[in-house]
C-alpha cells in the first residue's frame, strides 16, 4: 500500500482519522464477511476453515489498527474492544498452531530417519485437515485410536522414533480438538457475540476521538506509526544479533535442552516479542505506507521475510517445547524418550537457525538502507 | 619447513632418497628418545604420557612418509613396518581419545545446562589424568563408584542431565582404562619389540630403493608429494562442501540421529578420509615444502586450521556415538535417555558446524590461490 493521500478532494488536508477510519471500515467488513461464510458452512468444513482464518485475520488487523492508532478513536470504546479481540484471535489460533506443530514435528523425524522432508516432498500424509478430525472429536477413543493409525505418518521410522512420533500425534491431535471445541465454543457464546456486535458497529461508524482525529492526516498518522516502528528498533536493537549471525553458535540449546522440566523460554522471550513488534508495524504501514525509522532496504519483501523467520523462530520453539512435554509422559520407553530429545535439540537448533536468517535479512535491510 | 635444497655441495643434484633418509632418521631418533623417555618414567607419570604422545607422534611421521615416499623406500621393508606403525599409534591413541570423549561430552552437557564451557572456564574438573585413572584401574569398583564422584562433574546439571554425565563417565572411564591397560601391554609386547627394533635400524641406516632413490631430488619426491596432494584434492572435489557452506543445513542429524542403534557413519567416512589425507599431505610437505596443486592460501596456518576442523568433526562424531551408545545401556531411565538423546544432537550438530569451518577455510584458501 502507497499510504494514504495526503490530500482530500479540494486540495483540503485529509484529518488523520479518515485513513484510520476506512481501513478499519475495510477490515470491520472483511470480518463480517468471514463471519457469514463461517454460519453458512458445516463447522467442519474446508470453507469453515478458511473462513475462520479469515475471520482471525481481520481481527488482527482491527486489534493492530486500535493498537497503534488508539489515540485517534474514542478511548473507552477502543479501550473496551482491543481485549476482546485479542480472546477472540487467540481462540481461534490455537487449532492451526497445534496442527503445525504436528506437521512440523512429524516432519522433523520423517527427516532426522533419513526420509525427504515429507512437507517439502508431498509424500507423508499430512495431519488430517481439522475437518476429518472434528468428526472424531471425542477426545479420548480418537487419542486411543492414534498408534494404530500412526505408521502410516512414520512408515520408514525406525523403533524410538515411531513411538515418539505415534506419541505426539496423539498429543497434539488431542490438543487440537479440544482447541477445535472451543473455538466452536467461543463462536457460539455471547461473548464472541458482544464482539461482533462491536465489529458491526465499526463497519458502519467508526468511533473517532473528536479532540485528535481531525489533526491533519500525514503528520499525526505518521507519528503514531513511528511509534510503533520505534519500539520495534528499540526491540530488534536489545536482540543479540551479533551472536545470531554466527552460525552454530549453539546458544538455543542451552538451558532447557537437556531436562524436559524447564524451556529457554527466558532467551526466546525478546525474539517473540520483536514478531509481535514487526506485525503491528506491518499492520501500521497497510494504513500509513512506509514508515521512517526503520530500515528502508526491509519495506517490503524484507519485512515479509523478517516475520516469516520469527514465526519460523516460534513454531520451532513451540515444537521443541511439544517434544519436551511429551518426553515427560510416564511410562515412555528410554528409547522413545530418546527419540523427544534428539527431536527438541533439533527443533531448538531450527530456533537458532531462524535467529540467522532474521539477523540476516534484518542486516540486508540495514545495509541497504545507509 | 622450505623443503629439501635442490643443490647438494659441489652443485650436484641431490638425490630423492636424501630428502626422505634425513627426515626418517630424525623421526626414527625422535621415537627411540621417546621410547627411552617412557621407559624411564612410571606408567602412569605425566611425564610418561608425554613421552607416548612423543612416541605416536613420531610412528604417525614415519608411517606418513612410508606412505607417501614408499617407491622410494626397499619395499619389502616398508611394506613390513607401514601396518605395524599403524597398529602401534591406533593402540596409543586410543587412551588418550577416550579422555578427549569424555571431556567434550560432560563439557557439552554442561554448557546445556547452561554452565560457562567448564573447557574455556577451567570450571569443572577435567576427567583426571590417566595417572590417577590408572590407579583405580580395576574395572567395575570404579565403574560403580563413578556416580558417587560424578556430582563433582555434574554439580550444576539437573536430574535426567545429571544421571546421563554420571553413566558416561562411568561408561568411558572403563574404557579409558582398558584402553590404557592395552597400551602397557602393548609397549611390553615382543610385537612391540620388533617395532622398535626396525625403527632403531632405521635412525642409523634407512633402507633406501637402489632403483628409484638415486633420482634427483626436485623431480621425484614432487611427483609422490603431489600424488598425495592430488588423492587429497580429489577426496575433497568429492565432499558435499556447497551444503556444508549452508549453515543450518541440519544434514549431520540425519540418520543415526533418532535412535541410537544406528549411526551415520556413512555420511561421515568421506570427512574422515579427507582428515586422513590432510595429515599425509601435511606431512609430506614436512619433507618436500609447499606442493603444487593444493590451495596455495592454505599452505601454512590454513592447512593447519582445516586439519584442526576435521578432527572436530571426528572428535563430534565420535562422541555423537558414544552418547547413542550410552542410551542402549539397559534400565536406563526415560530421562537420562532423553538427556542423552539431547546430547547426541548437540554433537551431531557441533559435526556440521565443524563442516561448515572446513569449507569456509578450504574455500578462503581456495580463493585467495586464484
Amino acid at each position: 500500500m502507497s499510504g494514504p493521500p495526503s490530500e482530500g478532494p479540494g486540495g483540503l488536508p485529509v484529518p488523520a482519522g479518515g485513513a484510520v477510519e476506512d481501513y478499519l471500515r475495510a477490515q470491520a467488513t472483511e470480518f463480517l464477511r468471514a463471519l457469514r461464510a463461517q454460519r453458512e458452512n458445516g463447522p467442519a468444513s474446508d470453507e469453515a476453515s478458511e473462513a475462520a482464518r479469515a475471520l482471525r485475520r481481520a481481527a488482527r488487523r482491527i486489534a493492530g489498527a486500535l493498537h497503534t492508532f488508539g489515540p485517534l478513536l474514542e478511548p473507552s470504546w477502543s479501550d473496551a474492544v482491543r481485549p476482546e479481540l485479542a480472546w477472540l484471535s487467540s481462540t481461534l489460533a490455537r487449532e492451526h498452531a497445534y496442527t503445525t506443530r504436528l506437521t512440523r514435528l512429524l516432519g522433523a523425524l520423517h527427516r532426522l530417519c533419513g526420509g525427504p522432508d515429507p512437507e517439502a516432498a508431498g509424500e507423508l500424509p499430512a495431519p488430517a485437515p481439522r475437518s476429518s478430525r472434528a468428526r472424531t472429536a471425542v477426545a479420548t477413543p480418537s487419542a486411543r485410536r492414534a498408534p494404530a493409525t500412526a505408521p502410516s505418518a512414520t512408515g520408514t521410522l525406525t523403533v524410538g522414533a515411531a513411538k515418539a512420533g505415534a506419541l505426539l500425534e496423539r498429543q497434539l491431535t488431542l490438543a487440537r480438538t479440544r482447541a477445535h471445541s472451543a473455538a466452536l465454543g467461543a463462536l457460539g457464546s455471547s461473548r464472541f457475540h458482544a464482539v461482533a456486535d462491536q465489529i458491526a458497529v465499526l463497519a458502519s461508524e467508526v468511533p473517532l476521538n473528536p479532540a485528535t482525529a481531525s489533526a491533519p492526516s500525514q503528520e499525526s498518522l505518521a507519528s503514531l506509526a513511528t511509534g510503533t516502528a520505534t519500539r520495534l528498533m528499540d526491540a530488534v536493537e536489545a536482540l543479540p544479533l551479533c551472536r545470531a549471525g554466527h552460525p552454530y553458535n549453539a546458544e538455543a540449546l542451552i538451558l532447557g535442552g537437556v531436562t524436559p522440566d524447564t524451556a529457554p523460554d527466558g532467551q526466546d522471550a525478546p525474539w517473540h516479542q520483536v514478531g509481535r513488534l514487526l506485525r503491528l508495524h506491518r499492520y501500521a504501514q497497510e494504513v500509513t505506507g512506509p514508515v521512517p525509522g526503520v530500515p528502508r532496504g526491509l519495506a517490503a519483501t524484507g519485512l515479509l521475510g523478517a516475520g516469516h523467520a520469527l514465526d519460523q523462530h516460534r513454531d520451532a520453539a513451540d515444537a521443541a517445547k511439544a517434544a519436551a512435554e511429551a518426553a515427560r509422559t510416564p511410562r515412555i520407553t528410554p528409547a522413545t524418550a530418546y527419540a523427544l530429545g534428539v527431536l527438541h535439540a533439533d527443533q531448538r537448533h531450527e530456533v537458532e537457525a531462524a535467529r540467522f536468517a532474521f539477523q540476516r535479512i534484518w542486516q540486508r535491510g540495514t545495509v541497504t538502507a545507509r
